[in-house]
């Protein structure tokens, strides 16, 4: 396989456009002039288009406005649609160009899935007509997130940025030498640069930070697609749209000169709900949380404090939208559990810091922690993974942590405030 | 066959509902609501639709704006994108009701066409899919005016028009008692009931008059699906989604009391071009017609007027849209042919009358001439077929020629003014 860096052959590139980088006429219009270019330097592209800025949305919207029940094998007949526009425009704005440029439906890319509609997973990939396409100097042009049931022959939906999947995994069919992920930001950052200025972009960062990052609340690229790119090992390069300058590397490796901490992220989509006054008898964890599974309730982080007088408290995190049906299940099992109370704690953010130099540096949540109380934040909750770590802090304190937390771990930029 | 007439056991009716039929989510529940009632009164209905309202031409207006070429294969693509979402919300509203639907493209429906992009032409029915929906009790709603291609496997699209000709091409190959053709009108009419407020509407057409009437410029039911119709015997029923109320039956017999005269059209869609003081030898009109066929020009009348001094001139009408292209090579030809020269006038109107008594009704011309001249109508040009006489007037005259021609052949309803 040619290295894009070592060497300048002809490299085969699979380059997936998200919503924002196809938004209007003048955006696709751009990203076609870019796919001709890149192919004219004699690079080979495979593109994936997600569906145009805000249609998913929309298509929801009218969705809700019709039906109640929404079945999911026609939702994503629905869905699928707006792909399909996407990837027909594209390819017009392609010959425009003189670029020769085919559009293909998941269905039509041999992207084969099981028949979970609304959240379908990729079983195989058998993409001869995109390999055709290219052998013939074409520019394939696949709709992103979607593909067709195994069984049935059904039009299944990948799920929200499914379309990073379908790159993913069509980079590695295709045997591409990178999967190249074109959004509206440049790359992945040591963090929220509307938050710390002087944050900076990642050269490098590999699959393990990116999906500590991932879970600490960075969006994009999606999760699901970094595992995917891990397990495979197909080197993503996340950049942008609207300024084509070279972005963040995904790979195997981090980068040479390797930091402890990578990036700092907060997030502010989860509520913190408290059991409070339980018993402290082995299985009433147990009871509570087989419950909120059995709702589909999403838990994410977990702690249960040290018992004092033969009760404890038990603390959980959740996402916003699973806050009532939680809320409802703890509420009902008050008594079975013997709590005295449920308390509901909304103005909650996560602060993580991630970094594959944690696994050396015992001190590094030490640090952490020390940064925390100097600025005079209280530590509600804390979890750790092998490169991350995480608290939970109330929301109003949650810019000044990552500030903090930014500058101590060295992260600020030369020349930034 | 069961004759929905004759007697009320189960029909199996194809139902095609029109882009403003689905227009948005009221009406799309509205057509809901309907098929329900129709499979609850013990039908079996096989639904096609069209794109929601005016869904197609939005597809067109961004496609106009990303690219100038707009190749047919990815045209096809983006435009089914329309009766793909249409298809799939209305599963969704039937699902509501409890009405078990599934959606299925023009390539699950086994709609195989040629592979003539943007107008393709059905080549065969392979509804496999379909009548295993409606054997399991469950109503099938088909994507209106699309397929895939015999060759290649490609998206196509059927053109405008087309989700009638899939209707009645589904209902052929279903046996089905009857196609349903709904739209925002109550069906067909003796004339526009906005020029002529005594217009009634048809009881019942055949399929000769109805091809006449859209000749004459009737748009709907599209011409493709009652000449398909004809040939298969498909009954077709011109109806509306908005009354629920009968409507007009186009099928094999004329209604039982045959009028000499069914309606009255007028169409302003043409301009007129004379080619004046042509030499009146062989050959010249042939050059001309030629030249113009080549460019694909659609020439619709044709007249040359008698020779008195050894010159003629030679008249015909085009569509509006061809004028620009017509009149550019009849002015390059006007040297070659001898030609005074080239006149174009956009303001004249056809008036037609169409029925098929006026086969044995010789009399039927000289009656429409008196008419016209009563009314101090100069007629420009004359064209007939068996059942219809066509006059191109001037467009200012048009509806008042339709006025006196509807009262003169006894069409005004009883008690209209």
């Amino acid at each position: 396989m040619c290295r894009l860096v070592a060497c300048r052959g002809v490299a085969l590139l699979v380059q997936k456009f998200g919503g924002t980088s196809v938004a209007d006429a003048e955006r696709i219009r751009s990203v076609a002039d870019y796919v001709g270019r890149v192919r004219k330097r004699g690079d080979r592209p495979v593109v994936v288009v997600s569906a145009m800025g805000h249609e998913t949305d929309d298509l929801l919207e009218v969705a809700a406005k019709v039906s109640r029940t929404r079945p999911g094998r026609e939702m994503d007949m629905l869905i699928t649609a707006g792909e399909r526009k996407a990837m027909a425009l594209l390819c017009m704005a392609l010959h425009d160009l003189g670029v020769p440029a085919d559009s293909f439906t998941g269905s039509q890319a041999g992207v084969l899935t099981n028949g979970e509609h609304t959240q379908a997973k990729i079983v195989e990939l058998r993409p001869s007509r995109v390999q055709a396409a290219l052998d013939a100097g074409r520019v394939p042009v696949v709709g992103g997130a979607q593909g067709v049931s195994t069984d049935g022959h059904e039009v299944t939906f990948l799920g929200r940025g499914g379309s990073d999947t379908t790159a993913v995994a069509l980079a590695k069919a295709l045997g591409a030498d990178a999967c190249e992920l074109y959004t509206d930001v440049s790359g992945v950052f040591s963090a929220d640069p509307r938050v710390v200025p002087g944050a900076r972009r990642l050269v490098k960062v590999n699959y393990e930070e990116m999906l500590e990052m991932n879970a600490a609340g960075c969006p994009k690229p999606a999760m699901r697609s970094v595992e995917f790119a891990r397990t495979h090992g197909v080197r993503l390069h996340v950049r942008s749209s609207f300024t084509w300058e070279p972005g963040t590397w995904v790979e195997k490796e981090s980068a040479v000169e390797q930091p402890i901490v990578s990036a700092v992220l907060s997030d502010q989509s989860e509520t913190k709900l408290t059991v409070a006054g339980v018993p402290d008898h082995p299985g009433v964890a147990a009871k509570l949380f087989r419950a909120l599974a059995d709702k589909l309730v999403n838990v994410d982080m977990i702690e249960q404090n040290v018992s004092l007088h033969g009760t404890t408290d038990i603390s959980f995190t959740v996402p916003h939208d699973d806050l009532a049906v939680a809320q409802q299940i703890a509420t009902e099992m008050q008594g079975e559990l013997g709590a005295s109370g449920v308390f509901a704690d909304p103005e909650i953010a996560t602060v993580s810091i991630v970094g594959a130099g944690m696994k050396t540096h015992p001190g590094v949540s030490a640090t952490m922690f020390e940064v925390l109380a100097a600025e005079g934040i209280n530590i509600e909750m804390i979890s750790t993974s092998a490169i991350r770590l995480t608290c939970v802090v109330s929301a109003a304190a949650a810019d000044r942590a990552v500030v903090a937390l930014h500058k101590a771990f060295g992260l600020d930029t030369e020349g930034s405030l």
